[in-house]
């Protein structure tokens, strides 16, 4: 076991002021007799995942999940074959994937309509404890498609070494993701150290059937809970019953947690991760130019990748 | 520290068949070699809260909480003493209350509707922190209309007990109650030592506000979740992500809780409290009355508080 004062915590990370604010903060809020001192059970850290601890392009790692079900079920169905979203999924078509994201990001979400329409049918029906299997398998079966690594070894290093040095001051750290909940608790633990009951994330809607072997819970055809934007701090009140004290996330859709973090009467801690490193990661601030304005108006310590991480992934 | 198989952790049970299958369960899934043993992570064990952990009776411990706010209301608005629920809280009136349980059992619901909307509007608009602090200020500020202690001394000592000996064989355990979510929070790690993270429950729908302080998170006037019946194993599910080992509850509405415990491929324990001790606590099966048909016929652990229980309160 590291003390957790110890810099090999944080032996990823380059010197520089993105390093030295968060050695600043976690001393500032353990050190016995600091004003600013907040007990051990209020040390509440919350982190989004994809593109903040593990890497979100070219496409989320969930929807290789959700491609490789859809193309199953039009392998199944030939019917499917000629309808979106399954016909792009067939024909492994990404170009048609990649247009509905240019054309949302343009305002038009009619082809978002058409996708969503499709995933909320493709786990329709499943248990979840065999939808866990299924994702357990694709995690650890699949690779990642231009870094070539295992999904499982996907996550940023330096993030993962900061979820330890928070553990060694006695934070507990959660993960508040927009993607979806089910999918990620089979990997989070190994990947992240953070067991499934810290997951916090989206879901689809679910309901009990009851049998004489325990009975299962099963993905309807709707969507319950979209855990971004405004919804992440009140999915986080919910699960914790805590004001976070840290946040860190990478896109416009974590600005409300990152505002919560700390609050009126404690400190608080805002990470944005920005992705700048197109050699290692890769380069993009679509999806983030807000986040980047707030953090710059409000302080937020902005964490670039090229300048701020030695190693990317381990 | 008391050792994991101490005869103390159970001092206030009396021998009999229901600690029996306590302490035989535990032993089956924690002993090393054993064909049952069960992993500590997935050792997960839910406790409903109202008449299982603490007493419910002469009517739930919240429903005075409520009663408090709505009579503040109507002492602020004079418009709002002819109107119920408003009315019988601010003139104290009980006969109407107890009318409202008793016309539901009937099947009528249309004066649980005008109370339910009541509680809605009770607390529409207030700060969730806010919130919490009058529960905490509720709660240990109070005392049981009939048996005279403080709300914070109702908890059952052998259901206490329970939790610490299953908290000493590495169980992990929740609450997942009917009642409100955030109301429990602010005494459930002193009376339980469960901590705020871990208590599932009802609550109103909540919205995230920003400002320039980190923002608030209040509710809606309207609900959210409604944590009673089937949707309690989803609930579960969705915080904890794993299916309970071990399940305690004490009415119709705990029933697809107690079958989720354990299931297909994993051991699993199902308590009922039976409230049979007019002496010491009170004496009702009145909305039990097809959970103990459904213990007698799949042989779940009845828990008499007269047989059981050497102590009831500590």
């Amino acid at each position: 076991m590291i003390a957790p004062d110890d810099a090999r915590h944080l032996a990823s990370w380059n010197d520089g002021p993105a390093t030295a604010s968060i050695r600043e903060f976690v001393a500032r809020v353990t050190t016995d007799g600091s004003p600013e001192l907040v007990p051990p059970e209020e040390r509440v850290a919350v982190f989004d995942n994809d593109g903040t601890l593990w890497c979100e392009m070219p496409m989320p790692i969930e929807l290789g999940f959700i491609l490789q079900r859809l193309a199953a079920m039009a392998d199944q169905d030939p019917g499917l074959r000629d309808r979106q979203p399954w016909k792009a999924a067939y024909a492994k078509d990404y170009g048609w994937l990649g247009d509905v994201i240019t054309k949302h990001y343009a305002g038009d979400d009619s082809d978002v309509k058409v996708l969503l329409g499709g995933i909320l049918q493709a786990f329709a029906g499943m248990d979840v404890e065999d939808y866990q299997d299924a994702a357990h398998r694709f995690l650890h079966a699949g690779r990642h498609p231009t870094l070539g690594r295992p999904f499982a070894e996907c996550g940023y290093l330096p993030m993962i070494e900061l979820l330890g040095y928070l553990e060694a001051n006695r934070f507990t750290t959660y993960i508040a993701s927009g993607g979806d909940r089910d999918f990620m608790r089979p990997v989070t633990q190994a990947v992240y150290n953070i067991p499934a009951e810290r997951v916090i994330g989206s879901s689809n809607a679910l309901r009990y059937t009851p049998d004489d072997q325990g009975g299962s819970i099963i993905y309807l055809s709707e969507p319950d809970v979209f855990d971004d934007g405004p919804v992440k701090p009140v999915r986080i009140w919910s699960r914790v019953g805590r004001r976070p004290i840290l946040a860190a996330g990478n896109s416009n859709g974590d600005i409300p947690m990152l505002q919560f973090a700390g609050g009126p009467s404690r400190p608080g801690l805002r990470l944005l991760i920005l992705h700048d490193d197109p050699e290692r990661e890769f380069d993009y601030v679509a999806g983030a130019e807000r986040s980047l304005e707030q953090a710059q108006a409000q302080g937020w310590t902005v964490v670039s990748i090229r300048r701020d991480w030695a190693t990317v992934f381990g």
